[in-house]
């Protein structure tokens, strides 16, 4: 799944600025990376400290994590009157994504980062790594802690063999083999990743994940099913319409998965290396979160998908079937709130 | 300096499409590189080899050397009866230069890599490190081996209030404080790098710089100055056709230095951490490195120069500059072999 990146630059298109969602989730789980990143650093005591973000993306998200990380840090050195450590930034995502954007804004993140924080900090290496998190990116425990949000809800690809016509993931009418099919890859894949961070992270290391998920067992359920079921009625009006051909849409399926918490704790401890220290799971208002506005709404799903769908269908259709679902949008936004739920998961590797 | 990054991308004018000379000084200090990187082995035995790439820009000689290396390393281990190390392979250049591209076509360069090599080889990690190198760039010793291949002739700005008028370096008919402000220049920067990266190399480990220097003492010879004395003449004709305003000219200067071999020694002995292995001093038939083709002398020049040429005039005057230089460059091409001047300087990092 190389087209799996958001969209790049700065345009009105672009994730940079269309991540508002995204943006509300990293606020609200800030205790927990707070929590893990005081007991992770308070144990290890690094004096070189390397943070790694999986699934960096190209937006004004990036690396607003890595500045909340190194103030905590910067504060418990503080008071443990302890020297500030070197820090080792590592921004990861695949080749695809525009690491360029991100490179150019580091100059004016250092910038306001020592602004912010008015001492002088430590030594600040930023290093961006492309490359799948499905896959080992990071030398043997070379990591102190890793973060990843809005990320892990991607699956490495489409389940093979999936025969889903009319759909284009999990929805309330799916039959049972389509979803076999896909808690198979997320099994495959979720419990591939933390494999591999298992190897990358040092002991009593952290990790904190957030990505997007369902409630309850039912993996047909409204919040983790409806806006791709939306997109999908857009879609299959077009082929009725003869604006996309049949078979594009039949052999189109979304690369992601929603899992349930029950699932989610299932393959940590299968795989035995993290102990779980919390799995919250949150709804986000995403009616709130795009204030309120259709339009708004639409832009961030068409920065996430776009170059998935670009690359199934071609250019021609987007803009199109982006203003369709904007209209759909528009009418369940007056009647109804739209809920997405999420799941931050933190985790400390065993020693 | 912001502007001093190759053109981007793979089109006609990139970087990647007009580097052969760059190619050709690649492959003959091929053996100066493969001495240092085998003593450097030899003497360390380092179960993680960390590479650095300084200045990687980003056409098809970035990995070039890379390959390379790992290739006298594998054959090195096999010899030794070694395992083969993990490989962490930084690849630095300024934030404006294309990592994007970079970092799209190591996927390609690994399954190539593999191919060639032909056996197992450890695991390799790649990582985009953005930055000028006249500074820190990378954590204290953390690498091994430093390259740097047709970059350290950039100097980090213009010398500051330099009086140039006509001109945009030195050249034949240069006063000796534009000489004198040049050469500062390249003391203050030259010297900041060495040392920097005497912080950042472990001891015993190499660094091997090639870039564009002159023989002798004179600053004014022919064999750094001409090429950019040439390109001065076409902006005068410019100025004189009112094309290119007068003022605008005036103020424009190359941010390069060609130093002489004394001079380059002379900044590293009083640094005082490095040894000096080598400094050769070599020419390359400028005119045999682009097939005897002034369209493909003026189309490096171009991928070159371009970036900081926008920069400064704007981009409608480029076409036609570079249209008139390749004028110029014809009718001197079939008069006589150009030439340039370079070093390769080979040093080791003292214990």
């Amino acid at each position: 799944m190389d087209q799996v990146y958001m969209k790049g630059g700065h345009g009105e298109e672009s994730y940079a600025n269309n991540s508002l969602v995204q943006g509300d989730v990293i606020s609200s789980t800030k205790l927990i990376r707070e929590e893990a990143i005081t007991s992770l650093y308070s144990s290890t005591l690094p004096s070189s400290l390397a943070i790694a973000d999986m699934g960096c993306s190209s937006g004004p998200n990036t690396l607003s994590v890595v500045t909340e990380i190194i103030k905590v840090v910067e504060k418990l050195c503080k008071k443990l009157n302890h020297l500030s450590p070197e820090y080792k930034i590592y921004l990861n995502d695949l080749a695809g994504n525009d690491f360029n954007s991100v490179f150019k804004s580091l100059d004016n993140f250092k910038e306001k980062l020592s602004d912010e924080i008015k001492t002088e900090i430590g030594n600040c290496y930023f290093f961006g790594v492309p490359g799948s998190f499905y896959g080992r990116v990071f030398p043997d425990r070379s990591l102190h802690f890793v973060h990843s949000s809005y990320s892990l809800h991607w699956l490495s690809k489409v389940p093979e063999g999936l025969n889903n016509k009319g759909a284009i993931y999990i929805q309330s009418n799916s039959p049972s083999n389509v979803i076999k099919a896909y808690y198979e890859q997320f099994q495959r894949d979720f419990s591939f990743f933390i494999k591999c961070r298992a190897e990358e992270i040092v002991e009593r290391g952290g990790m904190v994940l957030t990505f997007l998920g369902r409630k309850g067992d039912d993996a047909r359920s409204k919040d983790c099913c409806f806006i791709s079921e939306l997109f999908a009625t857009v879609l299959n009006d077009m082929v009725l319409e003869g604006i996309i051909d049949e078979d594009h849409l039949t052999t189109f399926n979304n690369p992601n998965y929603y899992p349930s918490p029950h699932e989610v704790k299932l393959e940590v401890l299968n795989e035995g290396s993290f102990d779980i220290n919390h799995l919250e799971v949150s709804d986000i208002d995403v009616n709130a979160s795009n204030d309120h506005s259709a339009y708004k709404f639409t832009q961030s799903m068409r920065a996430v998908f776009e170059p998935v769908l670009i690359s199934h269908f071609g250019e021609p259709i987007i803009e199109e079937a982006f203003s369709r679902y904007q209209e759909k949008v528009t009418d369940i936004m007056a009647k109804e709130i739209i809920k997405t739920t999420y799941f931050t998961l933190s985790l400390t590797r065993k020693s």
